[in-house]
């Protein structure tokens, strides 16, 4: 089974946009309408074995990343936290004390970023061999310049990444998808920045390649991307840079002034959108100048 | 492992009621303040082989319970349902066929309660032996008398619950248990009457006992309950009724005139609120005339 596709099933048959739900399901987070108050929301899981390997992770890495890929869709959306809620199911053999220690590692990652947790619940499994699940989810208020979707991207903008991507699972199972810091405030900094109009954005879980067509599809262009000016970790090369998974860096195209740090980061300006043709070319290409690559064939998904 | 002991940890570490979290976790949902909204959320989770029998339960059902437990969290709370968010985590042999129905139940019981999913998460294990979990949250907005919670009973109170209570799970592993309504009309038409004082409430989730003790713990005060008053279901008597879990009914203490139906569903006076005493005495006692039964020894829970 593919995630994506079950996904996208979820997203078909959720009621459409509407005064309630003015961003519905299938953006980074979903918005609604309460009393007169615009509130975000969005839920994430990790899983023992899939997400990150419980036999050679420390407890406090595995419950700060289910909380920072959370705030990661916050970032995404140019939007501040409000709150998270968090789930954990446990094998019967994990333990009292791992069990609070695992969650306190999430309660004290959404403190530091000012996002209390607010609710919670413990299962034990039956079997001791069914795997650490937790999930994560995360409530937020748009920030300056509303919430930022995916679908708003326009022909004549300029794409943008932040900091350098690729190799963040290390050979290990370490590295930095466990330790990576979400955007939260290089994300507010730009949607209050009045001489950038941010159009659209997106978090790069999936890979460049996969994440730029998305924000493609999503807003009805098609990308160009020069593999030439992709930041990439070091001892990564663009393809890997464009494929790799879990950066968690921001991914958005605008148009006017953007600055070429944000709060310290770099911002690297790496590709165009032009209007979609009439043909069948890919949303995404990655040209090497040699050559264009169809970025649907990059990126990253945690098959089963 | 407990999971009550555990949850009770997460409680007591988190942040205390503030100006942006006016009802803290440990309620049947904490409140947040969003720009002047107040905003109602809980999370809760259930796995296969624990609070369902996948071999015998339809996955409708399956879905339908993962909804209707966190509604009637919203219920508990007098409140009304704005929002759902989903995660189901599958074995790899589940099917696409089976996910996606089940997907199907969940939004379709939520949108019955006219509460949207606007969230979701799909993930597939490693493991095929790993059982289903699927998780719900829920968003709410307060009723007419604001979030009922848990702590306001007080001495002189009367002590109500809706419907009839035990046999909820079947020798079969079906019954009241998956197919329960949520009580979300009748905690708004009770919060609406203008002859009741509604003080305190809780869903019926781990048995009157232990619900009835949680209330009473919260609110600082003494509970008796007349064990001839306990409405039970049929075939069920009353130390099954106050012991069995999963009834879904709403547990108030009020004052004032209080209908003895609410949209057609009994509603019965069972008990009193007194005022704590200064000894050792049970937060909650279920008199039979002959003998006084202290209630922390009856209710349920899902032990690992």
């Amino acid at each position: 089974m593919r995630e994506s596709e079950l996904l996208q099933h979820v997203y078909d048959t959720a009621d459409g946009a509407s005064r309630q739900v003015p961003i519905p399901p299938g953006d980074d987070m979903a918005m609604l309408l309460v009393g007169d108050v615009h509130v975000l929301a969005a839920v994430d899981q990790i899983i023992d074995g899939r997400h990150f390997d419980l036999d050679t992770t420390p407890l406090e890495q595995v419950g700060r990343k289910a909380v920072t890929r959370s705030l990661s869709d916050v970032a995404a959306m140019a939007s501040h936290p409000v709150a998270l809620l968090a789930t954990v199911a446990l094998p019967p053999d994990f333990g009292r004390d791992r069990a609070m220690a695992l969650f306190d590692a999430m309660r004290d990652t959404a403190r530091h970023y000012e996002c209390p947790l607010v609710g919670g619940d413990i299962a034990v499994y039956r079997d001791a061999t069914s795997p650490l699940v937790c999930t994560v989810t995360v409530l937020a208020r748009p920030g300056p310049a509303g919430a930022v979707t995916r679908s708003g991207a326009r022909a004549g903008d300029t794409l943008y990444v932040t900091g350098r991507l690729g190799g963040s699972l290390g050979p290990d199972g370490l590295g930095r998808h466990l330790t990576f810091e979400p955007r939260i405030t290089e994300a507010l900094l730009l949607a209050d920045n009045m001489r950038t109009r941010l159009h659209a954005m997106i978090d790069i879980s999936d890979g460049l390649g996969r994440d730029a067509t998305n924000l493609a599809r999503r807003s009805g262009v098609r990308i160009e991307i020069d593999a030439a000016r992709i930041p990439c970790a070091t001892g990564v090369d663009w393809r890997r840079a464009a494929s790799d998974g879990e950066d968690y860096e921001l991914c958005f195209a605008a148009t006017g002034d953007v600055p070429s740090t944000l709060a310290g980061l770099q911002v690297t300006a790496i590709g165009r959108v032009v209007e979609q043709g009439p043909g069948t070319q890919a949303p995404v290409e990655i040209s090497t100048g040699k050559e264009s690559i169809d970025a649907t064939r990059l990126g990253w998904e945690h098959h089963s």
